[in-house]
């Protein structure tokens, strides 16, 4: 019986060299993260907007369905200095006509602060003590990724080029996350102009694992068992996938987030920055559209993030795609409904099926 | 003893499912193409702006070197109107320093026709009779394409996107060359706005063979046996590959074109319309940053190619990186120097160790 191992599943004792990505503002249930982690993947929390105790609360719901190994993911960014509200007018005033359109109040001024507190996050999660932590943004400071290693806590970070990687590997990480151009959500761009750095995950996984000593996992554009196949074959020891769990049944993307990625047809991604202030990969609809066309003012990332929320909210929950931000890949097209156990399996008898086509045609 | 090969390869008549592409404007010499069918990959020709009498002689002198299918490529585009002397002194102005600064008088106005008649080089092509002929930038009118294969020569067509290939594979043509957003030189899109169509290697092959039922070779990003293993795991039938040919010993790449390439460490490329007219991917130098960011006016395609090929020709001479289009995929830093069959033998042996390596993976 064939089984699908590589070194990096024993880094993070896992069954199976798949990470089910973190994916910050909804998606990551504990119920998903539970049935991707008992599936035999890594489940991952996108905890980037959540608080403390929050935190501990999905995780203890997760620990009463499985003890298998979780991640959490953060992202690492400068809390901006606060906007005062007289100067956030410009910004509000760009996406007024949207609130109104779905019967809101135009917003008020945010207060700072915009995001939890990562100091303490990362507190909290040392408490909780999961088998591996990723970040996504910027590098974490070398204290706080030590103090995490100290506690067993395997560390990864997201890397878009070769000198992030390099960067990141000479700082301590135990394994790189190639963020491919094709990846949905947040540009991970923390060294050079993120619009300089959209390699394509083809290129970049083999760049990167030819730069660096320690893992790589592939993210970016990987919907199925091939695609997996593909990024082992590129050298990566491992896959991470997003939008592919995007519309399992535990997933708790809103329903018209999933139906929009089921009814792909066609690469209609792009990046924008409009909807938190850092450029972040989704589904084209008017806000996009409209907001990357305007070239409206906007709020120092995370802040514009809380400028567009309750509009995000509503827009998700009204069932209207128009102001929700559907972060995608460019290979939603490949989207499947189904139950986040049964896409792990499916994953994993598919990529062992690619590998054995592959081995017939060298026969 | 094993062996790679697809489907692919019986159709081209090629012993390797892989394909040096063509590239227009030098690089690929009689020399690199009998030296690249020779060893067992598909030689091509760039052919787009070569015209009839020349290809005839291209060809011959493949010809006295091997009789492996060799394939003839060449760019599908309306000649634009002629532009007016005088409407074309902005286009002009906007690179007259770079031709000063190499020492050369300011262009004179370009006259049509800009480019090779496409219907004389497409019935020299038939006398000719290669085994396959690609095209690149849009379709080929079906009468065309009829005739081309009612000689028995094999047609291939490039998409950037699914509706692309669903088009080229309604209209007839013998497999697809699913052209990633990594790939060096031309977007081939015509069906959408080409900067909407900048899907990457890996998710794109995977979308266009879930889509068509003919074969699809991947091309972008794509330098090192690794990497032809992992789109034959996306379920391509065979790699294009461009950028790994431009520094072999026969190529015909000017000195510093092939220098830099093999200095390259970084993903440094970008896509610009200001060497020729329409967006290709290339090293980035002083012209493409300068004429990038300044938003100069520019003349159509090929017209602005004909304006700024001796500010080219001249760069490449003279070994000055800045004003030369130094074509290039973004997995560049992986560039090689050896001879056209060594590297084609190199792909041969990586690929099937590639796919050794995932085999030993499932054991």
């Amino acid at each position: 019986m064939p089984k699908l191992h590589t070194p990096l599943c024993d880094l993070l004792g896992t069954r199976l060299p798949i990470i089910q990505a973190p994916m910050a503002g909804g998606p990551t249930t504990p119920a998903l993260v539970a049935a991707a982690s008992k599936a035999g993947a890594l489940g991952s929390f996108g905890f980037a907007y959540t608080q403390p105790e929050a935190m501990q609360r999905d995780v203890e719901a997760v620990r009463a369905l499985t003890d298998a190994p979780i991640n959490l993911n953060f992202f690492v960014n400068t809390q901006p200095a606060a906007v005062a509200p007289e100067a956030q007018s410009g910004a509000i005033n760009a996406i007024a006509g949207y609130y109104q359109a779905l019967g809101l109040p135009v917003p008020a001024p945010v207060r700072a602060p915009y995001a939890p507190d990562l100091n303490a996050q990362l507190s909290m999660a040392e408490d909780i003590q999961p088998a591996v932590v990723t970040f996504h943004l910027s590098d974490l400071p070398a204290e706080k990724l030590n103090r995490l290693r100290a506690r067993g806590i395997k560390a990864g970070g997201s890397a878009t080029c070769v000198a992030e990687a390099l960067h990141l590997e000479a700082l301590g990480v135990d394994f790189i996350i190639a963020q491919g151009g094709e990846a949905g959500g947040h540009r991970g761009t923390f060294q050079r102009n993120p619009y300089d750095a959209m390699t394509g995950t083809f290129a970049l996984t083999r760049l990167i694992v030819r730069a660096v000593k320690i893992p790589v996992v592939a993210a970016g554009g990987i919907m199925d068992g091939a695609g997996i196949a593909a990024v082992l074959a590129l050298g990566a020891q491992g896959a991470q996938l997003g939008t592919a769990f995007l519309p399992c049944t535990e997933s708790g993307a809103s329903a018209i987030h999933k139906q929009s990625l089921l009814a792909a047809r066609e690469d209609t991604t792009t990046v924008t920055e409009k909807f938190t202030g850092k450029p972040a990969r989704g589904l084209v609809n008017r806000f996009i559209r409209e907001m990357n066309a305007s070239n409206a003012p906007q709020l120092e990332f995370p802040a514009q993030g809380s400028l567009s929320g309750p509009l995000r909210t509503a827009s998700g929950k009204s069932g209207n795609p128009d102001f929700l931000a559907m972060w995608a890949g460019q290979a939603a097209p490949l989207s499947r409904e189904m139950s986040t156990a049964q896409l792990v399996v499916t994953l994993e008898h598919e990529t062992l099926e690619a590998i054995e086509r592959l081995v017939a045609l060298c026969r």
